[in-house]
């Protein structure tokens, strides 16, 4: 059935990653249709011709999805994975995911989070706006969301972080939508997997400070974005997404930055979105992305 | 197991269109892995919500495929395809499709699948390359691959078709890569959705005779090209690939033509590789494309 | 020196057409010298090798501008403009457009431009935003700016193009930014290459209406969109930008719509912001962009 | 006049980087117009608001232009580039450049070049193509080309350097089409803005060995290349050209690479392409295009 017109009420996402082996398909796809579910999309994917690894989405349309969730459950551990020692999640596409959003001044990444989510393309609950700067309440109230600051320092930071634990204890996912504070290790460590940045540059060039800057002194002819999950390695976490725009030599800085964060915008929203259709399946240092 | 490195020895490919129902992954999972079959790529496709036409490529891998084959397709057929009702095909992909490319002057489209195929880039066999005219016969030759020549007029245009049927007698696809000469309806029929043509224009736009001139006239900003099954239907034939490039008011028809035949030869190349890897299943006017 | 970043108040712009003649840059880039002008850009183009038709923008820095404005016109008819039967206009870019934006009911591409228009990328006074409908008065207000409404019937018809003649009066530009009202002849003559057009599709394909839906029915893989000067002849006027993005079978009517709403609002926002700095010249049916 | 449909015959080119002053376009195109050339083309840039560095690119027609070549060159220097302390040079589009080309193992840079050439779409008259290897003999002489090979060790390096310098001797520029050697300083500096290198990756990313498997490890989700003038500093010439193409987790590294071969081969024929059209001027780390 058409992924796109069901009813989200009783859809479904698995996904799954374990070592490659024979009847992985079958035996999902048994388990399925014995429960009444109807496979409405499978991607799956294999590092190596055998004995790789191996990761599969399914999306599959429920009836009884409420009523069956826990036997399925039950059902699936015991049944496949259990035989394929499986890491697998389920997703009810009916639960949105609830998501922090943070910033500091640069508008441009949050203002399009905020206004294709306004406009029904973000399939979200957004939580609250985090700044470390007061300077955008007023953009963000107007969409009726709450605007919530807190002051980072090197001597408040455990706090500032605690605080914002406090904060986003019940999000599912936290975007940093140009937020420009470092976040400490044990902070990325709680939220594994679970924050994901745009980087104003196309990693891994560029990494560090101004990267306009260093893009107009290399005279470069493409300008990039990265959005990427946060790891404690600084900028350095899985990628999810990159993409870029052509630039020639009459760009000034400035101009730089204006088109860079055209593409900032577009890759972290693609970025979110295909993390909030549960899309997204970290590997090691990579990611698989379906599509 | 990854599908570009196995054994293309051992692998096949499955294309199924029936109407949507529940259990068709299950039924066509179970039935590849009672035979011992290793899925390696599967994608699917409904055209509505429930009750719409379903489109499958499953891609596996058959350790025993020679000698499983015949009761392969035997099984398939009784257990799963007449439940459903399917329409369906197995490829097998050590046997390599019989391509014929025909030509008349414009020799970019042609050249680019012949360099393609050297390279080991296009996974069939050439059978020869038939032109109305001689200009191309060194060029092709140089490849190693015969030239034939048969000249087209209103009145030998039966007799034209008839050496050139037997000719492709044991053809899989036949390629028009700037074949300037309009097929007969027979012909057409005969051949249906094994006909690929390469039309040098953006499809619906432009339609007809100098499609670069009327596109200069007109004043376009982007020129593009379309590749589809031809039918009867002069140019309206199911559409496979399609690509634009971008231009202004300085180019003139020459440059438009000469931008035009980069477009023509890439998107061409990319719709003969994706029939070739069973990738396409024709559905009415359209087609579905499992990239 | 840098077109960019010089001071807007001393910057004006040349805009000629012409019969092509040896000597124009040297008449034209005399005359600025002699005044004490700085030329910061120059383009040119001709549409043939000898005798065709001449276009040449200039773009100049001159420190005393206000003061010698009239001079400085005077001084270029009679000693350039005369010589070689130019039509011409000279544009000051401190005496910024008045611009009233047309819409009916979908917004994409109206927001787009209030929100480029709020953040300075728009070099522009909007006057106000009119429309048949009542729908998007809050989203408009928001901004701060003017929100109008004139119902249009085919008896009312006349009228509401004087109501609307009344309240453009003072404006350089009418953008129809998803405005689903026909203009009439009168509307578009007394308008001529002042109203710009987003349509939805890559005319020449899919003129009319529902080109969503001929899209999808037709089956194609690229999704456009065009804007363009509006004449009498319906969505046929000289375009000004195009752009496409790539989709697929999976894409239902209502996902291409959606598509095609990014590519109208980007297509829309570059076509206007091209026209506001004076880069583009009509020619016949054409256009001539100095980008 | 059109600059594509002129005789190129009697077509020139003037490239000048100077000082930014008042009065360039006046004084170039003034001497220009008195010696009853017509100006065709005209690209100007500066760095900076004012008195930065100013580049121009002026192509014209002279109809004498073997006639007063040399009085153009004295007349230039003595009434327009003295006043201005001009770096300039001036272009005869009628001497074709003479080019070498440079290649070890992979044929697909240098393919793409011996077959656009072959179609006359390369303005340049190429020498002849030298090679460490043997490998590439048959296709490159195919071409009635000839090929040329000089083993280099580190012991020989000298004295194949030599070599190489005698063949090249009346070549104006050389193509390392994948050519896997690293210049001497003395030879990169002996040619300075006159060696054009195609580095298989999107710098500054990825610099230095096995870009394709970086890249690989790395996950990107674009893979690029960069063509560019060679310095000593090794792949840190100034940049010509680059672009990207899209990939996902499912590449192998096999097919990065051969993505990759396919944008190494479009950004390296473009960047030849503007430096044989005199369309390229080096300023100190970076590149002006005047496309």
């Amino acid at each position: 059935m058409s992924e796109k017109s069901m009813s989200s009420e009783h859809t479904a996402r698995l996904l799954i990653h374990c070592q490659d082996q024979s009847g992985i398909v079958q035996a999902v796809s048994g388990l399925l249709y014995h429960v009444g579910a109807n496979i409405t999309a499978l991607d799956q994917y294999t590092t190596e011709a055998s004995g790789g690894d191996y990761f599969m989405r399914v999306e599959f349309l429920l009836p009884q999805l409420e009523k069956q969730h826990d036997i399925l459950i039950e059902n699936f551990q015991r049944n496949v994975a259990n035989m394929y020692a499986m890491n697998w999640r389920l997703a009810l596409v009916k639960e949105r995911k609830k998501v922090a959003l943070f910033v500091s001044k640069h508008d441009h990444a949050l203002m399009e989070l905020l206004w294709r989510h306004a406009r029904g393309q973000l399939p979200c609950d957004i939580a609250c706006v985090i700044s470390n700067h007061e300077d955008l309440r007023e953009a963000v109230e107007n969409f009726g969301i709450e605007y919530k600051v807190v002051k980072v320092t090197p001597e408040t930071k455990v706090q500032a972080e605690a605080q914002i634990n406090e904060w986003v204890a019940d999000c599912d996912l936290l975007v940093l939508a140009r937020y420009m504070q470092i976040l400490s290790e044990d902070f990325t460590a709680k939220w594994a997997q679970k924050i994901i940045n745009i980087h104003h540059s196309f990693l891994p060039a560029f990494v560090g400070a101004d990267p306009y800057g260093q893009a107009y002194d290399k005279g470069v002819k493409l300008i990039g974005a990265t959005a990427h999950y946060v790891t404690a390695d600084l900028d350095q976490g899985p990628i999810i997404e990159q993409d870029v725009k052509r630039v020639d030599h009459r760009y000034t800085v400035q101009e730089l930055r204006e088109l860079g964060a055209d593409v900032e915008r577009q890759v972290l929203a693609r970025a979110i979105t295909w993390h909030l259709e549960d899309r997204v399946i970290v590997f090691g240092h990579k990611t698989v992305v379906f599509e």
